[in-house]
């Protein structure tokens, strides 16, 4: 019954089919690299391979303020075109280390700048990444008590911990709940896209009946006597929001854009008329209405506590999509922002937004334990029926242990030091948008709710001639804006130094179209003023070279 | 414009809040966890933690060989209990690891460990860990190219590696896909469960055509004239297609199970006949049909060339879940068991499983470079039309960049050093299977194609009297030998030395019920023959304790 080992060794091999002839696979090396490191000298190396992630790329973005090294999209893809696995082992842990430090992390990009302000991607904290080392060194799988054990323990207390913090349920529910084998506050996800999926899974199941879960969409409308199912969400819903409705069978032109105030939330007006026309002819459902806690674009929170209102009184399931603004709850000073949330159906947050988590995290939150039933998977090898494996009521199948992430890192900062960032986010944005007010080259198209805004450079003859204009006039004038602003956005980033985003936004609201904006997102609490001033200085910069001349036509 | 940071310290805080006294999160602090470490002092003590988590944890699990400490789910849940965030901080990092090490880890579970062999969990190579680190510590979101740059380029170029190894199309072919903005040749996922659930997004929408995504389920298959949509895959099938059915909107009673033949694999004759049955009426749809190449619980490979041939001919989405059989792909010895995957429309694969990588990563795969348009959604501040960012055709939003560690693992290994471990999983369990059938005690009930397998306790007294026994003394003798093969695994698994995992297999097609079986999952190099046998030893004493007497009723 022995195996020999030595069989194992690869003999037969072409001369012209290895790239390093010195590397080979064998099963002496084999067992070096899963065997535990024993002696000192093989401790003090893998140590030493630490120190150069640790410190190699750190120096290297220290060193480039910027946001990434210059180079074109054509250049960098020639490089890597090279399709075929090779048989043999190419380098040496040390040398692929070497190579991503010298030559890759140059070309990724420096989201830890604080000059980089345009996506929702920045700096994490330093011992995230010490935390993430834990997680991947214990390789626990939490689909499962057999191979997670206290991991699964602990996730299902990090989830009653911020069910908590949003809903404020009193000590004796969480002491019902927050191990219960039966019921579930929440679940761990691996972002905000499918924790809204899975909120969408469980309001569709919900409102159809169980039945829409065994027999499909086309069988459960029928017996619902619904011709049509409907999630509304204002224009500035995320849009992994349209594609849960194209996923879970709804079509996603019945994923509903609802119009938005001057402030950029949801027009309640609109939303009361929508919902009552919508229910007029009996045929149509309405799966969910969802409000946003910080939408993607600008930041804005919906009057959730309005919302909450109107679906309660209607028995609509009400979501908040809090993927970006949920943890703004742990600021004493900004939590009143988002009220109304602890009236919400299901909530979604992102671990690795403004918790600060490393990729890849999200959770999604109910206020009923029992929601999730609706979506229980059982099989026979895993997931038993009666079991407290997670994996049973989960869009995910295998999992990594993220939730010892979070709670390490709760304990590490307390929600204070969490309020830290979130106020100076919050607080420098205002401060930017005072500056951007300031100068007359921009001017802010939707003012910080948050900590996220939108402007646009509008250079003051263009402003003159846009007040006199007549409709076509405006229609040129705006499309000249927008091409000045999408040149801006791009020099920019291709520059290297600093990153600002850009979309496009109906400032008006009803108006057609929409203007090109540039987006800034203010996480990073080394992101100051003094840089932000920095970032408009370019731009402007930028801009100028653009304008002259304003050209004739205008 | 000037923030003032002192205006953020926290003053007003309650004296009986505070769990840690000494500790309070403010400004200075907070700039030291972002700020990268100048000096020799803070960069030794990162170094120190790295230390502590890199040997204190595998110390750990060196000197438990054992899965994991013996403590009741009862008295380890008592232990986390507790649901409020603290408002301030309650440990250093320092004491964080500390914690985790001392008294996380050994109530995790030590799946790393030679005698873990009951789940598709094991040891990951040493690097792998260091690998990880490097994708937190660079924290790129290859959602889009200006999080990710170079990142997205090497997904791309991986993914095109694997993609070769499966369909072995020509080197024009990659050269023509490999970069290209337009096309996909398949995706990074979080896992087999979201890889299964893109393949069969891709396969709903392409059968029932781009309506289904924008107007849904119920008008789709009105304006195809289908009354039900089906997914057909064996009864060995993961339970995520069952689940993917469920979300999707299909129903998951319209998961057909398949029944299988005497060695587990899809019935053909059964298949054909169920496929013409279906097709006779007109008014159902057959979005795919799943072949397993290593199925979840006895390693079976599907006849998968002579499924290609019957759906190719009928214009059927052929799906191949080598969710765990994928990598076998890399021996040379045993890629032929996986022949007629080259023909398959779409194919899922775990990152984390045969690929060795930690946890979380999938990878799904379509023969058709333009299958994945079915599935785009853009939006205007990321995923522009037009745009190379990964997240337009992706059920994941937010994702971290792990095709960096599948390309640096594929660079360190070579094809060959995965085959060293793919052979030694398959030729272990063979022998394993051996020693099995050996002892009288036990029986092979699934023996193993790939390195899985299910065998149970029958102690020979009982097997004789199953010979003999009329029907429903079989009844009375299996449910007895359940019993005594669920008391062998538990009573295994809380002893903490070893661990089995257990399922229940019709070993017979057709027969009622299923047997409970024990399952062996052999990926662990330092997996020995000696292990196993330890294993089955222990399993003997116990079940020997569980028999004596065996009970009269028999």
């Amino acid at each position: 019954m022995t195996v020999t080992h030595n069989s194992k060794k690869v003999g037969q091999m072409n001369s012209n089919d290895r790239k390093n002839p010195s590397l080979i696979a064998d099963w002496k090396t084999l067992e070096r690299i899963f065997i535990r490191p024993e002696d000192e000298a093989c401790r003090k190396t893998l140590v030493k391979y630490m120190e150069q992630i640790l410190f190699g790329l750190h120096d290297f973005l220290n060193s480039n303020v910027g946001v990434t090294q210059e180079i074109s999209l054509l250049e960098l893809t020639n490089l890597y075109r090279d399709t075929l696995i090779s048989p043999d082992p190419e380098k040496k842990l040390e040398n692929v280390i070497s190579d991503i430090i010298h030559k890759i992390a140059p070309r990724a990009v420096n989201v830890a700048s604080p000059y980089f302000v345009g996506h929702m991607t920045a700096a994490i904290p330093f011992f995230m990444v010490h935390l993430k080392t834990i997680v991947a060194a214990l390789n626990q799988n939490v689909i499962k008590l057999e191979t997670s054990k206290v991991l699964s323990v602990i996730e299902k207390q990090v989830l009653a911990k911020i069910h908590r913090l949003i809903y404020r349920r009193d000590e004796a529910f969480y002491q019902t709940h927050v191990q219960s084998v039966d019921t579930s506050l929440g679940a761990f996800t691996t972002g905000g896209t499918t924790a809204n999926l899975m909120a969408m899974w469980v309001a569709r199941n919900h409102f159809l009946g169980a039945g829409v879960e065994q027999q499909g969409m086309a069988a459960a409308m029928q017996a619902k006597g619904v011709e049509r199912a409907v999630i509304l969400v204002s224009k500035r819903g995320h849009y992994s929001l349209k594609k849960a409705g194209g996923i879970l069978g709804l079509g996603n032109s019945n994923v509903l854009a609802m119009d938005v105030d001057q402030h950029q939330r949801m027009d309640m007006k609109k939303l009361e008329v929508t919902i009552r026309n919508l229910k007029k002819d009996g045929k149509t459902g309405i799966i969910a209405v969802v409000g946003i806690a910080g939408a993607t674009e600008t930041g804005t929170v919906d009057p959730l506590g309005e919302m909450a209102d109107l679906c309660l009184g209607q028995g609509i399931h009400f979501h908040v999509d809090a993927a970006w603004g949920g943890p703004v709850l742990l600021s004493e000073r900004y939590a009143p922002l988002l009220k109304g949330i602890e009236r919400a159906d299901s909530v979604s947050m992102d671990g690795h937004k403004q918790f600060y988590m490393p990729m890849t995290s999200g959770m999604v939150y109910f206020r009923d334990p029992g929601a999730m039933d609706q979506i229980a998977y059982y099989s026979n090898y895993v997931n038993r029926e009666g079991s407290v494996d997670l994996g049973i009521k989960s869009l995910e199948g295998s999992r990594e242990a993220n939730a010892l992430i979070l709670d390490s890192s709760l304990k590490i900062m307390g929600s204070r030091g969490y309020a830290l960032m979130i106020d100076h986010g919050i607080e420098t944005a205002k401060a930017f948008a005072a500056e951007i007010e300031q100068r007359v080259m921009f001017e802010v198209v939707t003012p910080p709710e948050l900590n996220i805004l939108t402007y646009r450079m509008v250079p003051p003859d263009v402003c003159r001639r846009l007040e006199h204009a007549d409709p076509k006039g405006r229609e040129i004038l705006n499309g000249y804006l927008d091409e000045l602003n999408i040149y801006i956005q791009r020099t920019q980033r291709e520059a290297g130094k600093s990153f600002v985003s850009r979309t496009r936004i109906c400032p008006v609201p009803g108006s057609e179209g929409g203007r090109v904006v540039l987006r800034s997102v203010i996480m990073n609490p080394m992101t100051t003023n003094a840089v932000l001033r920095e970032i408009l200085d370019e731009q402007e910069r930028i801009g100028q070279g653009f304008c002259d001349p304003i050209p004739q036509i205008l």
